[in-house]
């Protein structure tokens, strides 16, 4: 549904794509620094934009501008510069753009075609591909959003070059957990050289698009992909609301994968030297997360609100071994509070 | 993709619904004059209500409420409640609350299913089937919004029984415009007797179900079904934005109509004699909109607004004839000036 142009220069993506269907204006949603960032370091896709006439629409950067309130900013400036329904929207940056600009093209007229152009590790792996569109609301992570296919997502990893090494370390923590659901042998060579070679993503955005289109709105196997992300998201949301800077998602997913190995290990008799070797080579490369035992009732409470969660039930992903997963495996209260504690006490 | 449940019992079509789908928790949106008035008059559907351990959401009544503001509180609503993703959302009103609540539905953590049970007789006809979501924005009727099906709809035509007059004509706009469409003998009866049986009423959900259907995201024979729409939506945003009291939806389409004919006749060589009986034995019913000839810029610059047109070019839905209908008919600034000085100097 979605075609993913590989390329080293992503305007010769844009190209093609936008050569090939009908359209009467193009918007581009960024946020205000990355439009500066990146004009000034790669002016050729600056100029790209202003020569195929396309509207450039900002929004103040951040994880914490991904709300409603932007999102209406957005809606206002989109109606105002007179988009229609033949109008496409590029979406121009990581997660918080591809995300909260697919929420506002699915939504505004009842619809717009968009493109996804990533430019972080972590939106060429996971944001841009796969139909999510969301915003937080109401402290929760992606509470509130659509599922809608970009037309395209171009993938130049190129762009990744001069990104902050934080940024390459979130994006990672994604890399990890497709590697992990996927294959042995790319997971052996991630723990050995912790680096998404450009093979690796290709490898972790193709099976994601193939996830996806297959069960699109995540009545099955496309749940596999939630793996490390129901604590994760509990830790994000929880540091988010603290104000804890430099907390990245990616982060959160590295320790949430932590407590669902935890768990597969009491539950599904995950080999317990497997959590060492990922202790060891992959959980190291990031910093502790600023919890502690003290919240643990929070973040059960954050897992039961989970919106992958039936009331009352918590249903995580956990792994018999790497590339061994099982989706849907009911986890009770007390187990989740076990491994809390040893995950907590351990201070990964 | 709806299954559409006549009755007469309208506890009775929502059983058999809920009966057949496996869910955890149910949630009603609503608005509070309805509850109050309805619970009073039918307290059968509150009985059930109760009995089924529904939490009812209420908001308040009225077109100036569907509004992003209304939404959030909605979404705030649901996300403290505990709604999760096996939730189902029952929406229990007119227009205002099926396009509202389908949107909220579709939306909270990327959609939850909902069932539509319409109150009114606008809401039968039009905004209950079809799948089409959504709520005003930025001065423009549902500039913001989704394709999102509801599982059922329940149409029970007893409870339009005590609706208000004005309620009744505005829904009558609305089953003239899909008679106007698809038949002449239907329309003749309209013609003769003003008055929307149940088998009119069924033969209209009839048609915009298997229409919507077939072209859920509007890009061919949906877009029949915004007859009267263009002109029609124009005067309604207009005047809801002067704060005009009384103004109903059917109202300004059977208005948005007369300019349709009126364009019908100048392109489309509609015969004036059937303008001059819809004027005698249609538009009679309704009185004059609070519009003058001083709006007329104001008209076509909110019809150049209109999500349905490109940029820079107008189409409308006119008829050859009763029953012969052509949509995407492009008008040129001047032919809809022209015919909106007919209409605006015959004070309709």
């Amino acid at each position: 549904m979605t075609e993913i142009i590989y390329t080293t220069y992503p305007v010769e993506g844009l190209d093609k794509v936008l050569n090939g269907i009908d359209y009467d204006s193009l918007f581009v949603i960024t946020d205000s620094n990355l439009k500066k960032i990146l004009f000034e370091r790669r002016p050729d896709i600056g100029s790209y934009l202003e020569s195929i006439s396309s509207d450039i629409i900002t929004f103040p950067e951040g994880e914490c501008n991904k709300n409603i309130s932007t999102v209406c900013d957005l809606w206002t400036l989109l109606s105002e510069r007179g988009a229609s329904r033949k109008s496409v929207i590029i979406n121009l940056g990581g997660g918080v753009t591809t995300d909260m600009g697919g929420f506002v093209a699915s939504t505004f007229k009842r619809g717009l075609r968009y493109v996804n152009v990533p430019t972080t590790l972590l939106s060429m792996v996971d944001a841009s591909v796969g139909g999510k569109t969301g915003i937080d609301f109401a402290g929760l992570k992606n509470e509130v959003g659509t599922f809608a296919f970009p037309i395209a997502t171009i993938i130049d990893t190129d762009l990744l070059k001069t990104l902050p090494s934080l940024q390459v370390l979130s994006g990672m923590g994604e890399v990890v957990k497709m590697t992990m659901l996927r294959s042995r042998q790319d997971y052996v060579s991630l723990i050995k050289d912790f680096f998404a070679t450009d093979d690796i993503i290709r490898k972790c955005v193709e099976w994601k698009k193939e996830i996806t289109e297959a069960d699109s709105n995540e009545t099955g196997l496309r749940k596999l992909l939630n793996f490390g992300h129901t604590a994760g998201h509990a830790f994000e949301s929880i540091l988010t609301e603290r104000g804890t800077n430099d907390v990245s998602h990616g982060m959160c997913v590295a320790h949430g994968i932590m407590v669902a190995l935890l768990l597969s290990k009491f539950l599904m008799g995950f080999p317990s030297e497997r959590i060492y070797e990922y202790k060891t080579n992959i959980l190291s490369h990031y910093r502790m997360l600023p919890i502690s035992c003290k919240d643990r009732e929070l973040i059960v409470d954050k897992i039961t609100h989970d919106k992958k969660n039936s009331a009352g039930c918590m249903r995580f992903v956990l792994l018999k071994d790497i590339a061994a997963p099982e989706y849907d495996v009911p986890v009770s209260r007390d187990d989740l509070e076990s491994a809390l504690d040893v995950y907590l006490m351990n201070e990964f």
